[in-house]
């Protein structure tokens, strides 16, 4: 069978783009690989999918015992695949922070603190020769503008832009601005999508000091979209905390365009760990956290350091 | 303060050789790194740093709380330096499996299962288009003749083979089998080291499900050295075993000529192990391994498999 490459659950643009992407570099190289996605693609990558004439990855949620897999965009077992333990990791490509795993072998691993898995993946294919397509262009650039938000973001890298400027001419991407326009219009237009999907959107499970908490990012164009449905979304909050036996969970509306982020807090043991964290008051059921728009930055290492 | 770059305790030829380059590397790329060892250098690092003139880093066994550091050679706390937990570990760069470190930031982080983390380092190099001074290329191809063995560890790959061949031409090493046997000749000689010493000359400590090992090898052309000490090397064994509040430890002796594997068997608790893990009888407190010469591909994952 061939190798699954797949990202994190609640997938973004980037752990499709790269689970994509890595498939294909490695089959490039001689390795059978197929990418999976764990969940669906959201509004943003279902754009640049349509816009790239591609189909999304196959879902799944677990594979059978003693498959080989590569891990892109995550390194965490909380945020892959069910039945990870059973699996044989050949190889992890990331930029978050190591996770804890301990796989019974050595592997191919590769965490790099970039903006974007992404840019990684571009930097392998040029330390091989390897020609990129242009769909394979297309696809990294889409989820580097996906995760540094069009460059604003603070995770964002000189490496970054020296990898978009390298392949830009690859791909058929002529207007990066106007393309990344389009992107988080795609990303913020949620019609009427249940407010337990859009807390699930960019949504990932962490242990802070042993306490299990959930971390919901909506970046959008259009944060008052949020706050006109801000009790469905509370209450969202409320059902998943509940659910999954979590200390808190936190729903981040970060505004693209004016780097701020709010966040929705559903409760008094929230409303004391942002107070305490970072000293924001609570009005209405909003905590204004500033510009603060990097979860992985900016909100994870503080919470990390106060909850441990 | 500069960047501090280590190996793993009980340095052995790559945890001092890919120290002492990736510190150049990274002062070549703008760093301030300056190279340190946890531990002396044994009797082959010896003579390959008196073969370069070289000078051997400085040892070290803990540093000031908050200090940026390099792991080269090791990824885990128990194989680390002291107060591991109080640093900032900026890079890892390593050959063996994953080990759970979880540092609350995201790093640079390279694992590749090749023979030698010196491997990775020349690959680095080649793929930053930085030039190797003669001085790196030899203590390169010194740490990748002694990791593997001279190509005979089962660890040894095509990309180890490929390196070699690639930058020989830099070094001022003109016959490789002649240096590698010189190598291992200096390796042998260990005349009257105390056996407490001996056994560790190439130490790490492992927890196998939750119990913690320590294993020795002793790689040598001499095994015969090794069985006329015996009695004396089996005692410095269980010395190290009860200091260290150990479940077990091993000491192979490894004939790097014939590779052939023969482990010292302190006591019955031992035996029951290589006899449960790898079907070995014990005669004479000497257990036969046949060919397993490797300790990170053929000891460490099938004693891991059988005491988790």
């Amino acid at each position: 069978m061939p190798t699954a490459v797949f990202g994190h659950t609640n997938p973004d643009t980037d752990a499709i783009a790269s689970a994509m992407v890595f498939a294909s570099f490695l089959r490039k190289t001689g390795v059978p690989a197929e990418a999976f996605c764990l969940g669906q693609p959201g509004p943003e990558t279902q754009f640049v999918l349509k816009a790239m004439k591609l189909t999304a990855p196959e879902p799944i949620s677990a594979l059978p015992g003693g498959s080989t897999v590569a891990l892109v965009d995550h390194n965490e077992a909380s945020q892959s695949i069910d039945n990870l333990p059973d699996l044989r990791i050949t190889h992890i490509i990331d930029h978050h922070k190591l996770g804890g795993l301990t796989p019974s072998e050595p592997l191919y691993l590769r965490i790099e603190p970039l903006g974007c898995t992404a840019t990684i993946l571009a930097r392998l294919y040029q330390e091989s020769h390897i020609q990129l397509d242009s769909w394979e262009a297309e696809l990294l650039l889409s989820a580097i503008l996906s995760d540094t938000l069009g460059f604003r973001s603070p995770t964002t890298t000189a490496t970054d832009r020296q990898i978009v400027h390298d392949i830009q001419s690859i791909s058929n991407i002529n207007e990066l601005e106007d393309y990344a326009a389009k992107m988080f219009q795609a990303k913020s237009d949620l019609g009427d999508m249940p407010a337990e999907q859009i807390l699930k959107l960019d949504y990932k499970r962490f242990e802070f000091g042993g306490h299990p908490y959930g971390l919901g990012v909506m970046e959008t164009t259009n944060p008052g979209y949020a706050f006109a449905r801000k009790q469905e979304l509370i209450e969202a909050i409320r059902a998943e905390r509940d659910k999954g036996g979590l200390d808190g969970v936190f729903l981040f509306v970060v505004d693209i365009l004016r780097e701020t982020n709010q966040a929705l807090v559903a409760g008094p043991d929230e409303e004391a760990v942002l107070r305490g964290a970072f000293g924001a008051e609570v009005v209405n059921g909003v905590a204004d956290l500033g510009a603060r728009i990097s979860r992985k930055k900016q909100i994870v290492p503080v919470l990390e350091a106060y909850l441990s």
